[in-house]
């Protein structure tokens, strides 16, 4: 519903890579006429069902008709059904990633083919591995910017701050869609260190988004807000589903990268919509003859009766810190890279000039550094990122010649074993480069994903852990009498699980890389790895999505770390702001032009009954207000005040000329409405007065009409209906706005906001209204417990607390009566209630 | 902290399985007293961490001190971080885990020689199988019966209601955890049809709560209620994880089973202790050199390059729909069982004077049946239930001779071979008898779990249809030219996952599969039939632990189901209960006594300010004002005042007769005190007045003394007692319970019940009290909107609602101002603020 698109997006402040230019004025103006215009013209879904709804209405029709209806009844109830949008939303979502794929993997056999082809002119070479890079990201990033600049970037952070509640109206348009495929496809396309994991949950929950509009059509069950949010929430499941067929890991994937908080009755949506995009995906694959049934998409042969040795568990964990720290360092360098191009004004204003300029020399930079013949025969650069992985989870031992062994899969060990340098150097190298190479690529403004390059590094990392284990211990692991070999593919497994999960913050690309690699003998081991990673990494810097969230300075909710427990004793009075923009029943329209024109971004207002009282009523949405502005001080009532003014000076003229000859009152209601309407319903002895009055508005009226100033007469209407007491009959009031006490803890109210998705809520006392809490209060109130790292300090804001409450008591959520009591009688506001308080008493 | 520990569990009625025997106001005045005497001595804990909190206590101590309470702060610190218990909760687990799997497998392999090594007297046999069988089954029911009943079992519809936020004292308690797991392990190792891993939540909640009840010693952090659930929760993933070496499963499935929403800042912890418990469980087997390496539990050795073709999903889909039917056949059939002992009297009454007879009786008629000379040899009897599962899981294919292959593990294939009957009927019996064995056999009253059988059967039937393809495809499947033969273990795996999916409502069992058998090729047939599974038995029935809560009366919140999307338009104000029990500021003791005896049985009343304003202040806990009561008219006061009171006689004695010869302001102060006190604090010339009456007192109170009727006057010192007012300064106040509106939607309301753990929410106007919603009414209005299957009925309540607000309107929350205004002045209580009002307006 189109009210709940509000001006958020506009408060956002213009950065280079998704532009939040639309001024917050002229959109809440545009919005609120549309609005408007729309209430106008009854919403059409709505009347239909609601006709539908009401068997009165067709009373007078026929069988046939009520047959039909009862038809179509039946088929919006069948629409309106969860399961099948999210097995149309499943359908949709493998076709789009199969497509995808073909268009991705066309792209780079394109290049591959014309650098082969000319084989005997490097320069040539070179030209054409750099100019194909060149033109398809330019390309995307070209088309980006002209369809639609929210599709820049991988899309996670802003889906998690839609599915906090928060509306970012244009990350989820049609033309955000066109424009996300479309160029995720060439800049993936173009061999760039790019992913297509992160943009996949965009584009599922633009799928869905559209859908759900498409099917709005049959049942207007899709325009509840709460089931909008369950289902972009199931369609972030299906976003990694069809990109990696993983459904499992997808859902557990979502649930972690975009959630804070998870309903259980919505696990089985996402359940289901994964799984179907993955097998649609993998059909489509089987389909196109590409493999002969379905299978995992990098498939290891990992021996299962003796995975590996207790012993290796420790190099697991070895493995998994230093992933952690690598995850860290990446996130950290990341947002390095931005900060610099944002913070140094020469670089970002000559960008921000020539805007393709920053992604063709950064390509630029990377294809020639990876160009195969070049440095890139160092580190594998003739190899894809798909052929790279499958070459890293490889059975045999690189650094061991002579391992042969008797499958007969595609071999890319060649790759590696470069004739001059060993294969540590080669992997070493790999890392090494592809970690800046990523970090710096992923700053492009393109829809690129992180996870894919991480997992590659990490894949690499784990692999060159693995040939030094090998290395290491050249005959293998003695346990029991036989000796065992490592097996450094399971490494390279370990690693790209736990460097991904370190950078995103997740558990469960454990669980993805099982079902990538179709195997799970590796359980205990890549937990472990994956698990130590997180710890590490958790504790150095935010995961890249937190750390996007703040350099794209979206409305985020930090998450409240492990084990602060003086969070515990911190109370919603010690940070709520006392200071909230309120509205009341009894103001006029220039209040309301006052507190809209405030600072104030809030997306609602709190409306009380008085300002002495304080009592509140319920929160009125921005726009509506905007809309009730609009509406007293529009175009069409200003029309219509200039129509009736010219209407009053024309009958003016007729009243003084034909005064005698006709009753005055029938001409009455014709007259200016404002001002004479008050003078005229007097009683009649006043009339004289009256018409003297009446003359002499008109005559400044048509003195002012004559004189071709209505500038002036306007802005003196616009006065006067400025101070007439505001009329919110059509104004939609939410009645039940969330709201705390004073002594709910901060704690509760995080946990509160996560579970409840709330982007503000007020403090109230007794149903009087003493302060609010918006997400920027309940950021401050962590980030400042948060800096406090030490065991058991005194809580961060002690100092504004009475000691007694800052001692650490157990039973936080009591309190004794007689402070209450206090608290309730010392309130600011006067307390005139005495007469009913006696007769309370009696 | 105690004043949690609430009378609850008093409420449930008193049940065959689970003795909910406690009289509600013994109990809750026992609870009282112990509350009372426990804050006469101030907790230690608390204080001896407010000492060291405040620096200033300990100025002047040594230095040495000093360094010692440092390293004391620090060790503190340490043991209230959350990683340390979860480390500590997963080896424990893994632990108790392995050494009970240890005494299962003795006792069973006990059974198994004693039958072997009388192979020559099948009379002997018969007796010694039954014998074992018999004295284990008594044993663990008369050990749970002597130790804590509340170990009966399987504990996951207690940790479900438990995780709600509804306090269930006695089933966290040391007893009952030793109860627990004796029993299990001999309940386990009689060879009935029982499972392992519903009792292994239940346990390791309860390790995990006494781990932090001896944890609290350290620091207080462990007080804590929401930190405490939150642990609680982390332990229920450990349970499952320790069990089947499962941590991804054991995290999703603890989340599916035991609760309806779920913090992803909780996620790590699950994940951290389910890996550790399960690595550590592994390690254990290693380590006893029962196996070489950490494995999974039940390896299948099914092909990955080609492991199904693209024909064989529909017969997937076909095998997941049929277990879904079974399932929900098997939840109906288990409470159809349930009802029938507790619903006919005699049945009822005949076991419950011998308790120990129904179990022997059922232990009887399975180990009868299940002989291995007898009837059990048609239905592989002789194999464990673990041995079952790996025959189940085997490669071959039993119904075609003749294919042999080259792994060399243990064959249990024989048990299904019978040279009288083929594998089809060995095997439908099997699933036959096992289906209504394992649902008559979890009534016992013995700890036991459902998971295990309900795996076990659905990979009988899985294997039966697996062998049914095989036979009808003899020669495998057609594809690309080549032949792939049918693979009956992979069916099995796919039964096993969507029956115990559909008995339990769950999708992770999937993954539990994937972990139990250490493949995950056949990923995406097992999601489809474990999906397929849980849309039809959802569809049927509830799942057996919400049927296990519902027939144990366990007060729980329904789930709201699949798109019922007229639970959008159902408010607060349609279902809320009017009728609150509540106190006001003003009440005296009467009140409070009549209130607290009165039918309602809340955990929780409402404080008023009184009942002309009904404004809310806040809610006291039940146990705390019983304690108020008891501390008034309590015992110790009443003995007091006989003391008082025999002083007083001979004080009234020794003055008549001494009256003129000692002051009289010197004894005052010990005579009598809550009457005389009043009367001699006047004027001294009332003085002769005074004693006049206090010579009266002391004569009634002599003569009632001497006429040994204490009670007349006991009676009537209480009656004076109750009439006065009220002191709440000892009572602890929570001021903040949860508030909704009236116009809060259904949906709402429920997801945050579900959310922030509610058993009640009060229901306020403007501070105003006007209704309450508890689970209860909850229930009934989902319940209610739930029997209304069809698409797009009226909703349910719409009788009791205007015609304008049943109809579908879209912005579900929002109403307009008039209504809400019109509310406020139309609310029945008599608003005499007018003064306060004009002064507001003006």
């Amino acid at each position: 519903n189109a009210s709940d698109g509000c001006c958020l997006e506009a408060l956002v402040p213009c950065t280079m890579y998704g532009h939040y230019t639309q001024d917050l004025g002229a959109y809440a103006k545009e919005e609120a006429a549309r609005l408007r215009e729309k209430s106008g013209r009854r919403p059409s879904a709505t009347e239909r069902s609601l006709s539908l709804e009401n068997p009165d209405y067709d009373n007078g029709r026929c069988g046939k008709c009520c047959c039909m209806l009862r038809c179509k009844k039946f088929l919006i109830a069948c629409v309106g059904e969860d399961w099948i949008f999210l097995i149309l939303l499943g359908l949709f979502m493998g076709l789009i990633s199969w497509g995808m794929d073909y268009g991705i993997d066309y792209c780079l056999h394109a290049q591959k083919w014309v650098y082969m082809s000319l084989e005997n002119n490097v320069f040539l070479q070179y030209l054409a591995w750099v100019t194909h890079a060149v033109v398809l990201i330019t390309f995307s990033a070209g088309f980006t910017q002209l369809l639609g600049s929210h599709a820049v970037g991988s899309g996670i952070p802003e889906m998690k701050t839609i599915l906090r509640g928060v509306v970012l109206k244009e990350y989820l348009t049609c033309k955000t869609f066109v424009a996300k495929v479309v160029s995720l496809t060439s800049a993936l396309g173009s061999g760039m260190p790019l992913g297509k994991e992160g943009p996949f949950v965009h584009i599922a929950c633009l799928c869905a988004a559209m859908l759900s509009r498409f099917m709005s059509v049959f049942g207007n069950v899709y325009q509840n807000k709460t089931r909008y949010i369950e289902m972009l929430s199931a369609a972030s499941a299906v976003g990694l589903a069809s990109c990696f067929a993983a459904p499992i890991g997808g859902v557990l994937f979502s649930i972690e990268a975009t959630g804070t908080v998870f309903l259980v009755r919505n696990y089985w949506r996402g359940f289901l919509a994964a799984t179907i995009s993955a097998l649609f995906f993998r059909i489509l694959a089987v389909w196109d003859t590409e493999e002969e049934t379905i299978t995992a998409l990098f498939k290891t042969r990992f021996s299962t009766d003796f995975p590996f040795d207790l012993k290796e568990l420790l190099a697991f964990a070895v493995l998994g810190i230093a992933s952690g720290i690598l995850g860290a360092l990446f996130v950290y360098l990341n947002r390095l890279i931005f900060e610099f191009i944002r913070n140094q004004n020469f670089i970002k204003n000559f960008f921000m000039k020539r805007r393709l300029l920053y992604p063709v020399l950064v390509t630029i930079l990377i294809s020639t550094l990876t160009f195969p013949p070049g440095f890139g025969q160092f580190m594998g650069s003739q190899l894809t990122q798909k052929e790279s992985l499958l070459s890293f989870f490889d059975n045999r031992t690189w650094s061991k010649p002579g391992t042969a062994e008797d499958y007969d899969y595609p071999d890319f060990s060649y790759a590696w074993k470069h004739p001059q340098v060993n294969v540590f150097v080669t992997l070493g190298l790999f890392v090494f480069m592809k970690f800046w190479m990523s970090a710096l690529a992923i700053t492009m403004p393109v829809p690129c994903g992180s996870f894919i390059p991480t997992f590659v590094i990490g894949a690499a990392f784990g692999r060159l852990a693995g040939e030094c284990m090998a290395a290491w211990f050249p005959d293998g692991i003695y346990s029991d009498g036989t000796v065992y070999p490592i097996v450094p593919g399971a490494y390279a497994v370990a690693g790209a699980a736990a460097l991904s999960g370190a950078v995103s913050h997740t558990v469960s690309t454990a669980v993805i890389i099982f079902e990538l690699t179709g195997q799970i003998s590796y359980l205990l081991p890549v937990m472990i790895a994956v698990i130590l990673a997180n710890v590490v990494a958790q504790s150095f810097q935010p995961s890249l999505y937190d750390s996007m969230i703040k350099i794209k300075k979206l409305p985020y909710l930090p998450e409240l770390g492990w084990g602060h427990n003086e969070k515990y004793n911190i109370r919603v009075k010690d940070f709520m702001t006392r200071d909230v923009t309120y509205i009341t029943l009894n103001c006029c329209y220039r209040d309301l032009q006052d507190v809209l024109q405030a600072g104030d971004h809030l997306k609602t207002l709190a409306l009380l009954k008085s300002s002495q009282s304080r009592i509140l009523l319920g929160s009125i949405e921005r726009v509506e207000l905007q809309a009730v502005v609009s509406q007293q001080l529009g175009r069409p009532r200003r029309l219509e005040y200039l129509r009736e003014r010219a209407a009053a000076k024309r009958k003016r003229q007729s009243v003084v000329s034909h005064l005698s000859s006709e009753g005055i009152s029938q001409k009455a209601t014709l007259e200016v409405r404002f001002q004479v309407n008050q003078v005229w319903s007097s009683t009649p002895r006043r009339t004289s007065l009256c018409l003297q009055r009446l003359h002499s508005i008109a005559m400044a009226a048509s003195l002012s009409l004559h004189d071709s100033s209505p500038r002036l007469q306007i802005e003196e209407w616009e006065e006067s209906q400025l101070d007439e007491p505001v009329d919110f009959d059509n104004c939609k009031i939410e009645p039940a706005p969330f709201q705390l006490v004073e002594h709910t803890s901060l704690h509760k109210t995080h946990t509160m906001f996560s579970l409840l998705r709330l982007d503000h809520a007020y403090v109230t006392s007794i149903g009087r209204l003493i302060g609010m809490v918006s997400l920027k209060e309940l950021q401050k109130a962590i980030d400042g417990s948060l800096e406090v790292k030490g065991a058991k300090v005194r809580p961060p804001m002690a100092s504004l607390r009475d000691v007694r409450s800052s001692s650490c008591n157990i039973e936080i959520e009591a309190t004794e009566l007689h402070k209450l009591w206090d608290q309730y009688n010392s309130r600011s506001l006067p307390r005139k209630h005495l007469p009913s308080d006696s007769d309370e008493k009696s």
